[in-house]
């Protein structure tokens, strides 16, 4: 799959309001989702909207959901059941010199469609993959898991074919007649920053590298 | 309200999955919801789940979320829909010693229910409300909404009536036996901080103090 290719936009994906936010290419869905490691998966469950934040991992076109397989939610998305993940990065506050221009600067992106169960063969590797994006190197050093712990878990692959993305950056934009007015106006900055590591004992090895935040 | 009182559990806010995790009291309830500024509102549209990511204010028991009248979204909700808010703190990543014991800190709460229009008369002062949270006092320095921008804006509020927290907290929970291995275990705490503001322009004014995320 080329990554930069454009998705088709869809009666789901097509953006009702603001349409220049809308991005619809491989290579901005992918900056987005490769950044962030929580989303928020929608689902319809008995008639209810349930949205659930979860870790995730990409692979290629697919994007990986894992949990107990005794959970709600995965036995309810094992079904095939319509989804959608949505994975928003919050980058600034947008203070305007008028009340209702304010905003906020993000990036988001909303896949739907309905996952699949990955088999047992699959399955070793999804996982594997979703440790090696956050800590590369931390498979090989850590207890793999054994039958009973795959077992136990599923994985859930969702392709990555109806998707867009919605970003908003750079500063406020005010009506020209308030540009006069005596307001501070701009943008605040912010972002996911990692602390420093609390280790659990004291083992003397030094703490593994959590490569999507910023120390 | 008193704040300390404990929601009913329902059947929609039932911890499935590890209830130790699970709070059901205003106090713990209010004090996720204070400290995030994005939520994820889920609502089914035509039969299909949407997960879209907006702003929101916390006013006694009821949520606020306001958004351009036009829009699918506020319809939608208007019309009194059952909706899923869900905000997520995430705060740390928690690395076991096994595979599968890796985890993540975090706080969440899902608010269940239906949202409803908010007066001409409250929408004024939920829309302050708003700002205030964020950055107090600005309100009084920016200029105010006029009556066509309060025309084109809808505020929906939503009850926190039916609603549940869930939090993990501290280290890696490792299986005894994998307890002497010779891997680094512990936490990598992750928090939104806010970085220096961005002026639009150059009013020789002092940035506005952005309290809900530490610099």
């Amino acid at each position: 799959m080329n990554p930069e290719s454009v998705l088709e936009v869809t009666e789901r994906t097509k953006l009702q309001r603001r349409p220049n936010r809308g991005h619809y290419d491989r290579d901005t869905l992918y900056s987005i989702l490769d950044e962030g490691m929580v989303c928020h998966l929608g689902f319809a469950a008995h008639g209810q909207t349930f949205v659930v934040p979860t870790a995730y991992g990409r692979s290629g076109d697919r994007l990986f959901v894992h949990g107990s397989a005794a959970s709600r939610m995965m036995k309810t998305l094992a079904q095939g059941v319509d989804v959608c993940l949505t994975v928003t990065l919050l980058d600034g506050l947008v203070l305007a010199r008028s009340a209702f221009h304010h905003s906020v600067n993000y990036r988001s992106a909303m896949v739907f469609g309905r996952a699949t169960v990955v088999d047992e063969n699959e399955k070793y590797e999804a996982l594997r993959l979703f440790m090696e994006q956050v800590t590369p190197g931390r498979w090989d050093v850590t207890r793999p898991p054994t039958s009973q712990e795959l077992k136990g878990t599923t994985v859930l692959a969702l392709p990555i074919e109806e998707a867009s993305a919605k970003i908003r950056t750079g500063p406020p934009i005010d009506d020209p007649d308030d540009m006069g007015l005596s307001v501070w106006a701009g943008v605040i900055p912010v972002a996911v920053r990692a602390g420093a590591p609390i280790e659990d004992g004291s083992s003397g090895l030094v703490a593994p590298v959590y490569k999507r935040y910023a120390t």
